[in-house]
């Protein structure tokens, strides 16, 4: 199999550079023989060297075809090679193609991905210490009183984000999301030069970055005494988020635990303001499978790490959402976003 | 044209979603009636509104799917259609043609990246922008005794990408180096908790991302007294600098620019210690064409963006950047990175 997503690389070997193919053979599983080899340029010698010390290094920019001409060259070892499909490009496939004639490439698609499902505990430590330089950084923004009338949602953003590399984060795990007031009410809005207001929703999405795993959580506070309409809706999605975060067990289909989230809020008569998923896999990618959604596939098994993350959102008013990484596990999803979820009253 | 890349759709459309697909028809362009379609997902209608008024919009969450059925459901008007090669993934092709079996579709790598090749005045003024907030930055961060023995490599990379926020970037436009002493021979080192020294080079690669574009500038300073190879290998890297300058002409060939610096380096015997081309283009992506490399191939024409950056690394001892952002111009070419390229000690 021909790896050339470098996400996948990263994954199976520990490398972290920008250039890299890596030709895993089959047979190295049976054999004390490795015939798996990694290729990537001369920027990465010296880095290659101590990331992947266990396999044959080749050193070419162009990492995947030279992993193909040796393919070709020892077509009695390599006869059929399975290739990314859903990653490797139009022209990727033609050049391949062109560079190992005598070679079966063989469309392969989502072969790691499957194994990326399913967090080991070192990934999981990574996703935990992700998680808790968010939880820190938000506890101290509020602490410091970053949150309060006539700050931006763009300060607020840029504090969190500070915080973050503060606690550990190599940064942001993707666009840190700052919305008050009505902007609450659009799901994922960017931080603008917009004022946070007494009486305002603020609501905050964001995470970090550790060992290039990605933590994923959102809270909203009010900035004075909440609304009657305030305390409902966000009390309201917290029993939703409490719903889907119980739903979260081996065995579950992921369409069932959107489901159990909700139907909450579909009852209470806010179904159509619950615009999206209940959440996503996290790991090496912010976003990644499973897909906890109505059009989501399979069940949750242990290892996986997912958001429960449901919002409702009242255009032109406000929105809530609230979000938490966690871990499925034989028994109870472990929590690793630890920020309370009651509703914080600034 | 079925146009996927979402940076070519900005480019075309001036849309900033992260959701779309654009059918253009070649008759548009003479014609005045508009059979180009936009489609982005329901995140987006409002946004796309107001960022692409002129177009016919559909609203689905697999964009590229629905353009296909769109030319699949009229065939007469859509026969054949482009799509870019050097993107779509094999899997991705393959959905395409089972989704439009009466749509010939056609590779057409690389169309819209021919077009971005010439920044017009718009885009030359974001750069404008994106050089200005870097310079800033460090002239700032210069000011501000930023640059002195105990701090280390990863401060002063967040007060640079900090300072980069403050004059207006919306992030910083790629990872920011910053290499003290040894270090500094690294070409793409990353930051870390190493401490800037007395006698040290400190090597500063860093830019600023403003509406879309990229700054890109690298500045090396010696902090305390420069010893005199320190001085010889500056001045060195200088004049290759200028040299590259100099040679960023309309119609000449982007090998010739390369030597033009390569060769001020080469014959004061520090050739196999350049191992990079001279430059880039810059734009919406921080690398683009064209590459001023000995593996280029073309001409420089007025109004391409493009880096000059030769540097000289000795292993062990350190090394020596100069890198600024240039548009090419009838006759001289245009300055956008502006800090000066005198040997800064400190």
């Amino acid at each position: 199999m021909l790896v050339t997503n470098l996400l996948n690389i990263r994954y199976l070997t520990g490398f972290t550079g920008s250039n890299a193919a890596l030709l895993v053979h089959a047979a190295d599983a049976e054999s004390s023989e490795t015939r798996t080899v990694f290729c990537t340029d001369g920027r990465y010698e010296t880095q290659a060297a101590s990331q992947v010390p266990e396999l044959e290094h080749l050193i070419d920019r162009a990492s995947a075809a030279e992993l193909a001409r040796r393919a070709e060259s020892r077509s009695e070892t390599y006869r059929r090679v399975g290739f990314e499909s859903q990653h490797v490009t139009v022209d990727g496939l033609e050049e391949l193609r062109g560079t190992a004639p005598g070679v079966e490439l063989v469309r392969a698609p989502g072969l790691v991905e499957s194994l990326r499902l399913f967090k080991d505990e070192s990934e999981i430590e990574a996703l935990r210490m992700a998680c808790a330089a968010a939880d820190r950084a938000l506890a101290e923004l509020i602490e410091h009183g970053g949150l309060r009338p006539g700050r931006t949602e763009l300060a607020v953003a840029r504090e969190l984000e500070s915080r973050m590399l503060d606690h550990g984060a190599s940064g942001p795990s993707f666009e840190t999301i700052v919305a008050t007031g009505a902007n609450s009410a659009v799901p994922h809005h960017r931080p603008t030069e917009a004022e946070l207001a007494t009486g305002d929703f603020v609501k905050m999405d964001f995470g970090a970055l550790v060992d290039g795993y990605h933590s994923d959580m959102t809270r909203t506070v009010v900035l004075g005494q909440p609304a009657e309409w305030q305390r409902e809706v966000y009390e309201l999605v917290a029993a939703a988020q409490a719903a889907g975060r119980e739903a979260i067990r081996v065995g579950t289909e992921v369409r069932d635990a959107d489901s159990a989230a909700r139907d909450v809020v579909t009852w209470a008569g806010y179904g159509e303001r619950f615009s999206h998923g209940l959440g996503h896999g996290v790991g090496l990618e912010i976003h990644e499978a499973p897909a906890l959604s109505q059009r989501g596939e399979g069940t949750i098994e242990a290892g996986m790490a997912v958001t429960a993350e449901p919002g409702v959102y009242l255009p032109g008013r406000g929105g809530v959402r609230i979000e938490d990484t966690l871990v499925a596990r034989a028994d109870t999803p472990e929590l690793l976003t630890l920020t309370t979820k009651e509703l914080v009253v600034l």
